[in-house]
């Protein structure tokens, strides 16, 4: 069976496969030669996998390197595929990411570098995480491992999801329609959707008035969820006290968007989970065991339901 | 029996205590009338606890409200009377400070912070705390609240201490004298031990020659451990990549101090955990009923072993 690694990274997966024989890397679908286009399986990017079904491609199975499989939703020929993710490796890149935040938010530690740079021992009293209000909305894998860091910092978590089913690590989960009984305590606001009809533009003016003046919000999700003009109004009026935001509606973010300098709000360039190759290969490698044994794979993804 | 609160936060515990009858409020012993040095028990700094001691003040029990004790192991007159800690309640803060440093280390918050004033779109791979070894030197209830938060984070935990015995949260605890083993290949080397004279210089510079030259070295517990002049020279020489700072061996750390702009170096004036009023009220009023009831107190401290 036939392979291709198509992925800006594709020269990093080398050393990761180098025992598949019939394997072939390439970093764009436009490089590939016109006989080149009817690998079995392809190891891909999903921008670029989608770029490569619209030149005509063909495979059985797409295991996506990215978390977010946007673009082959968006690809009618990719709904008769299997398409797998890699739901695992993001949660803990993402807890690491929320914490770096929430912790600068408590200790202030530019505030002890700038008293070190005077050379002025000046101390202060910081807040604490213990007992603040986490408020996570969206509960899968990536929810899941924030509200185990949280609980390690005895905050209170609560999830938000669609069914509000009960998820390891959270105080309460609440359905969806129940969002403003989370957010009217929250301390912290945690947006981990993933971008899909549903959720698009979930996150409006009306829902950022139920937070309190006091809270943070995050976004790490998909830029799509969160109305940024709203939020914009609302840090400029200090109805939200800081926003840290990894997505946007558009990235990389334009030049023009007024985010880039609105008050208490840190941008980041959609870095808060990477794929690095040597966790990716290792999913990949182990589907492929199950795909040549023709078991089910882990990290099927419903292209419909966008997921 | 007469109360006592003898600390520079005196005022703070007034709303806290209000219920107590018999009770004075002092932020320096030198503020007592002669008349009002035979108190039955103390709330106070150690510090002030032992200056109210030298001064001829009595009293059946001190409660401190620092988790270091030192002042009082040096004051004789202390060893017959009951001393307790606060020895639950520093844990999480110095879990939080920990893990603001580690996190920052990881995700280097300033370079996106930097891009961000330009309004640039810089994305970079962030490094992760997955699976880097942390070792804990010291696994008393904050070595074990670190550790705990360190698995949230998925890291390799290692626990130093003087018996070597398991505690929960660790992948292994080793004795003092494997030290070298533990230190040999950690990422970060976390210490946390109490200020004895057991302790004192433990850290020289044959173990920070130990450590591999790109481990972090953080101490956030008492600054008579760490040999400062052998770690500036461990870190001019890069033979140590970071250091982070909360105690030193003379605090304030004085101006001619040339860890102040030694290079890679954090420094932070003793606010590694601070000691809320509220949360040491609640336990000395927890005490209090232990006490009046004449039955054995929480955090009780050994003077002699020094914590």
């Amino acid at each position: 069976m036939s392979i291709l690694v198509l992925s800006q990274d594709a020269l990093d997966y080398t050393e990761f496969l180098n025992k598949e024989a019939d394997i072939y890397f390439a970093t764009d679908a436009k490089q590939l030669n016109a006989d080149q286009f009817s690998f079995d399986i392809l190891l891909a990017q999903p921008d670029l996998a989608a770029q490569y079904l619209q030149l005509g491609g063909t495979a059985s199975w797409i295991q996506s390197t990215w978390a977010g499989i946007e673009p082959l939703t968006k690809e009618e020929k990719a709904k008769s595929l299997l398409v797998t993710g890699v739901k695992e490796i993001f949660g803990p890149l993402i807890a690491q990411y929320v914490f770096a935040y929430l912790l600068d938010d408590v200790r202030d530690l530019g505030r002890a570098l700038r008293a070190q740079t005077d050379k002025q021992w000046q101390p202060y009293t910081p807040e604490t995480l213990q007992d603040r209000h986490l408020v996570i909305l969206g509960t899968g894998s990536i929810g899941v491992e924030v509200a185990a860091v949280a609980k390690s910092f005895r905050m209170r978590v609560t999830g938000v999801s669609r069914s509000g089913q009960v998820k390891p690590g959270f105080d309460t989960v609440l359905p969806i329609d129940r969002l403003y009984h989370a957010t009217s305590d929250a301390d912290y606001f945690l947006i981990v959707l993933p971008g899909t009809d549903d959720t698009a533009g979930l996150i409006n003016a009306d829902v950022l008035a139920t937070l309190p003046s006091t809270a943070m919000l995050l976004n790490v999700g998909r830029g799509v969820t969160l109305n940024e003009d709203a939020l914009v109004t609302a840090l400029q009026s200090k109805l939200l006290r800081k926003a840290v935001l990894d997505v946007f509606q558009t990235e990389p973010l334009p030049a023009e968007s007024s985010l880039w300098d609105t008050p208490n709000t840190y941008i980041t360039p959609h870095i808060s989970a990477v794929s690095y190759p040597h966790e990716v290969a290792k999913i990949f490698l182990h589907n492929l065991d199950l795909y040549r044994a023709g078991e089910s794979l882990d990290y099927l993804v419903d292209l419909d339901r966008g997921y």
